[in-house]
């Protein structure tokens, strides 16, 4: 296992004190020791990844980003490694052109390891991956090999997506920092869409840092240093969400305790109430994106249905009864509720909510309930996971924090803030 | 030449008077007299194309669209047929997967006739196609092959995309009806993007009632019956934009004699002026796709430089200037000029604005000026052109309605009403 930050490893490479080539080497070896229990990787291919990385090492740093090992989730196109969007339907397929995300990291000097497992198109019915933490646990979904390759050092930098609960899920369930941008941050060309209104590229990471490096590169947007976070007060709201009572004894002994220390570390901590209709968020999540998954996926509903799993089936089949004025009243709604935060991040800098009811559930067949990300991916907004704490089985627990739109450099500074004072 | 419209042809499919593949024969040899001059398909197969017909004519109607030939702009991926984007780096690409509005066409019963001729990645660097009025002229771009292959009766219904002015200009050009919906409202799965903010999927046909047809069976919406038209008297916001000095005098005298004949048939017409900040948006436009094309294309020009134009070349270098704050604070402007536009759709049912500056240019080394689409792409409005008129060299001319964001199905009933009125 590679202890290094992208961050760490990238400043060591450009300080001549580490090569491309031996940090793709260590992150092999930890593959090789490692994937057959957690089963991560959809496809990689060792020395396709030491080419690259000996050929970073014969140019001068690109970016901050110069020879770091980025793994792409398998619903993400890349022109020279399979890209099959975790279903039978796409064995062995190869898509032309590299998705904007990939192409850009290979501009910016990256290294792009191999693909990492998706469950099927990116939505609930799981795939091989396991819990690098405990192998008979489900890693969450469906960045399921993005959240489980960066948990157990087999590559610093992964790229997920989530409509759902798609990367705060698997990064609380994996024990690892899980960034979904305010919707369109990072650009979608090249990414298989499930709901376009939704469907955002994010990251998983060991550290804030490296999640804030990535997106900094690929946007230009910067975030202030990280220097003075120890000087902020921020203005934190601890939200329970409507879906309170979904969570664990655990998961709210864990948050209310969270509350607290960070008020005790100089924060101002309130309760926040959303209001009523925030209560059927969850419901118009699911409409609005079955609507547009029902559409999105014509090709292959129509084509392959024997090769669509049955839950995704039912779920599509659902999507298709969604009416059109179902769904313009979602999108309403949505509005209202956008307007709404607009107003609460007056008052906070941040939202503190659960990542997910409770630790990674036993088994394989599920990948844990997506309920405590549908909300904050309706509604566009910025969200971070960050690891803390275990649930009765050992298993890591996570915090989220979401900030307002558009704040995602504000995110990372205040999420850096918190990081502190809970460890 | 065909004559007759999808909705008319499609009923007397249903009924029983007209066969699909006696539809798809007429197109075909209407094509065949005419693509040497015209040139508006990237790729049409004879053969496909009627065995498509032949299958529809063997089965019961699965839609309002069973049996009609639709042309599909080339840079929606169709898996049977060639996609090549306008560019010479996609020559003989065939996608895994049909595009969502492609499938979905074909779920309801309709032929993929072919594959129509789009610019480079659907901007502004011209293809092959010319004006079918005038071969002397430029058809308009992006959307160039669908615009001529339905004004030149090639065809009754096209897909286009519009991310400036790319629908509504080239039917302005060629003497049809051109509509881009409310941003989003056609899935976008499958559509090769430029400025995924923006690129809209939209439709040109030579009536409006098929424009409503297709977008009805596609999305579920439903456009309330043309029957009543006659009794509307649509609250008409006579809109010059910020940019009426670059129109011609033809254009402008269209446009106020359209005025003055929609008020006359008991339309309620007011001038309306948008504010200052409106004069910002085509500068904002501008800014905000370029950002998101410059990175949407990384894979093309990080490994394809040479094969892209020297046009495009430049614009994308451009995009690469333009730094995240400004994207941003171009994301701002636009979220209050919407603001703004909410408000002006209290008072107004329709706006009426140019199409295009004029007529369509002579030559064919340009595509014309998108000024008269840029302002209403970004706010994400429904737009809808007619043809109206004729300028100085005889070539038609066009004029615009835009509605509400949400508000297609009134925009349909509304410009039908100014249709009638304006005949």
């Amino acid at each position: 296992m590679n202890p290094l930050s992208a961050a760490e490893a990238a400043a060591a490479i450009a300080a001549g004190k580490l090569t491309s080539e031996a940090l793709v080497e260590a992150c092999l070896e930890r593959i090789a020791q490692r994937e057959e229990d957690v089963r991560a990787w959809a496809w990689i291919d060792r020395e396709q990844a030491l080419a690259q990385a000996r050929r970073r090492d014969r140019e001068a740093p690109r970016s901050r980003l110069h020879g770091i090992p980025v793994g792409v989730k398998d619903v993400i196109d890349t022109c020279d490694m399979p890209t099959e969007y975790g279903s039978p339907i796409y064995r062995g397929h190869r898509p032309a052109c590299d998705a904007a995300c990939v192409a850009q990291v290979r501009e910016l000097g990256g290294v792009i390891l191999g693909k990492t497992v998706s469950t099927e198109f990116a939505t609930r019915h799981p795939n091989k991956t396991r819990n690098p933490r405990n192998p008979a646990h489900t890693p969450g979904g469906s960045s399921s090999g993005s959240a489980a390759a960066v948990a157990d050092g087999m590559v610093p930098i992964a790229f997920g997506t989530q409509t759902s609960s798609s990367i705060v899920r698997p990064a609380a369930f994996c024990g690892v920092v899980g960034y979904k941008p305010t919707f369109g941050v990072i650009n979608r060309a090249g990414l298989k869409f499930l709901s376009e209104s939704m469907d955002t590229i994010g990251t998983l990471t060991r550290t804030i840092a490296d999640a804030a490096l990535l997106v900094e590169e690929l946007t230009g947007m910067e975030v202030t240093s990280f220097d003075d976070v120890a000087s902020l007060r921020p203005r934190i709201g601890f939200c329970r969400t409507p879906y309170w009572n979904q969570a664990d004894a655990a998961t709210h002994a864990l948050l209310e305790a969270a509350a607290r220390r960070l008020a005790r570390a100089g924060a101002k901590v309130r309760e926040v109430e959303l209001g009523e209709e925030f209560g059927a968020l969850a419901e118009t999540q699911i409409e609005v994106s079955s609507y547009e998954f029902f559409r999105a996926l014509t090709h292959e509903r129509t084509r392959f249905p024997q090769l669509i799993s049955e839950s995704l089936t039912g779920r599509i089949a659902a999507g298709g009864r969604v009416t059109r004025e179902q769904y313009e009243a979602g999108l309403a709604r949505t509005e209202r509720c956008r307007k709404r935060m607009a107003d609460v991040f007056l008052d906070y800098d941040l939202l503190l909510a659960p990542s997910a009811p409770g630790e990674a559930p036993h088994g394989l067949e599920r990948t844990g309930d997506p309920i405590f990300g549908l909300m904050w991916t309706l509604l566009g907004l910025p969200c971070l996971t960050l690891p803390h704490g275990t649930g009765p089985a050992g298993l890591p627990l996570g915090v989220q924090f979401i900030a307002r739109r558009g704040g995602d450099s504000d995110l990372f500074i205040a999420a850096e803030w918190a990081r502190r004072a809970l460890a």
